[in-house]
């Protein structure tokens, strides 16, 4: 069981450091977390968001658990060098390829949302985004045509294969479900999307026992608002899953309480490994205040436990005891209480 | 002033009649209506979404008012042939390349809106859509790749000309609006976004009353959702500007009520040639049965008659009578009221 802890910028720390405390109580054997920097972190100390030291201990791990990025004092910085691109090169350089990101209203935490409480206590839904194609890794650049005019350019495209890949594990991911599955495209307009399209028809044989409907994406931003209830499983592109997933997490309106998976195509001894992180990003105005909730990155080292360790169990145990902490009225900041990051920590491990 | 009316599929022509009468009531001098097949109803009649009788016609008028297309029995056809392409095919043989979707919470309907009221009602924005540009009319295709595999693709692009046309739009606009302009990209991916928001800073310069902010999409989505009030106008590409107009329009609720005007560069006497449409499909379930609210038309013929014929007063008539029609209780049955069609027309033009 290894594990590298990417903290990152902003309240990364500060929020990674309550997920391996809890990580820590369960004892495991065999667990070595090493840390990495990356982001401004790393900028700073090595003039890269994302230096080799950190690609070579993501490698050698079998998970990573990642807190966030994201440093004003880089935005200036070209954009190769700014803190989100060292999201962009670890999903690219490690393959990940299957985003999952659940998106569920917490009991009690309707109100929370800006949609009206019935339509947001029904979410339950999990986007599943593919990482590792599409407009985000074409070639790209800025050209002057022939008439002198300048023009920036990027190749949207999606191979079969990419398709089939994420494909499967939505379907898989809906089998352990509702048994139903949306695929989000724009295949009126674009060739990548009916090739997508065509694709997940095919797959969807093999899963006589999903439903599976195709949407448009203007049509899915209306329906996660109108009805975000009616999602099961969502299966989408890497662009339209970027915008898709952060609309449907701030339908559930606390976006400090929701994880996230990227998982790859190399099997650990129980599992797959993959990469971690909370949704919410590094709010540099409250780092180093002891005041971010961590409680979506200790749900983060839950999902880790369960998808590259077959560490179910553990993982419904952190789950159960996020969940009691909340129904018994622990709150951070974001959620308009006084809990601080520590104190949640705390809360969490006394339920475990 | 001549303008075409293109009624479509579906409900489309129950609700343009409605808007025509209101249209005939003001006696304008030198009003000539004549009529053309698009959609569905073209394919049937000359086996061609958007037929050249049509196309001319729209070229020969000042002014284009379009009901709506989309019919299930073209559902097996091929792609080029569907009734959405007449709508595509407009916009770029036209060159209408400025999409204005306003989308304002009526008063009184708040609990239309899956938002909470005080969040709904706040809502009084403008997006302002690129429709010329983008991955909708960049190079596209499939191709089987060299070891294989079959791949779609798709270009996208935008020219710095491109660019400035519909920011020039989207300030003006903002000028005449709340002085705030949000401009939508994701620049921190795409070069094409890049470019994109140097444009926009450079024409900024031009406008020195306006206050001017990026966004990355993704935020944008999550903000429309947050806290939609904080939004005047908002500029963004043809791709994240079809996600992000549906979306506001359905954080409004009342999607049967909203109107568009997709402008173009030439001048007409008094304004410029433009196509006006309600936002809302053809809704198949309810064609023909008198039932569908044509009051999104009704206030698209205004748009037109401001921006095409320099109406001002006669628009602004338009809206007052929507506006009063709806506050002494006049509802049709996608407000859970009781009005049809005819019904709806009657109540506006009473109060015109
Ligand atoms: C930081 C950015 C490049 C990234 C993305 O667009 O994928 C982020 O928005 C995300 O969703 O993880
Ligand atoms: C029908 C479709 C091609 C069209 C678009 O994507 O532009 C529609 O969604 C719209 O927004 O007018």
């Amino acid at each position: 069981m290894k594990i590298a802890i990417f903290p990152g910028d902003g309240i990364g720390p500060e929020v990674t450091r309550e997920a391996v405390r809890v990580l820590q109580a369960f004892d495991l054997p065999g667990m070595v977390l090493f840390e990495g920097d990356v982001g401004g972190a790393a900028y700073h100390r090595h003039g890269h968001p994302l230096p080799a030291e950190t690609l070579e201990m993501a490698r050698a791990a079998d998970a990573v658990l990642f807190g966030a990025v994201g440093d004003p004092a880089c935005d200036g910085l070209e954009r190769h060098l700014r803190p989100e691109q060292a999201i962009l090169g670890l999903r690219a350089e490690l393959g990940l390829f299957a985003n999952l990101r659940p998106a569920t209203t917490f009991p009690g935490l309707e109100a929370m949302s800006a949609l009206r409480p019935e339509i947001a206590r029904a979410i339950d839904l999990l986007i599943v985004r593919e990482l590792n194609g599409d407009v985000y890794f074409g070639d790209k650049g800025t050209r002057t045509l022939d008439d002198g005019r300048r023009q920036g350019w990027d190749m949207m495209a999606y191979a079969e294969d990419e398709v089939r890949r994420i494909t499967h594990v939505a379907f898989r991911a809906a089998r352990g479900r509702d048994r139903r599955l949306v695929s989000v495209d724009k295949a009126n307009v674009l060739e990548t999307s009916q090739l997508w399209r065509d694709v997940v028809n095919e797959v969807a044989a093999d899963y006589p026992e999903v439903a599976l409907e195709h949407m448009y994406v203007d049509n899915a931003a209306m329906q996660l608002v109108r009805d975000p209830g009616r999602f099961d499983v969502v299966v989408t592109g890497n662009l339209f899953g970027d915008i898709l997933s952060d609309q449907a997490s701030m339908c559930v309106g606390s976006i400090g309480l929701l994880a996230s998976a990227s998982l790859g195509e190399r099997r650990t001894a129980h599992g797959t490994f993959g990469l971690y992180e909370p949704i919410h990003g590094s709010a540099p105005d409250i780092a180093g205040k002891g005041r971010a909730n961590p409680m979506a990155t200790i749900l983060s080292a839950a999902m880790m436990l369960r998808h590259s360790f077959g560490r179910e169990a553990e993982a419904v145990r952190i789950e159960a005891a996020v969940a009691k902490a909340l129904a018994e009225g622990v709150r951070g900041a974001d959620l308009g209480g006084d809990a601080g990051t520590e104190a949640v920590g705390d809360a969490v491990l006394e339920r475990l």
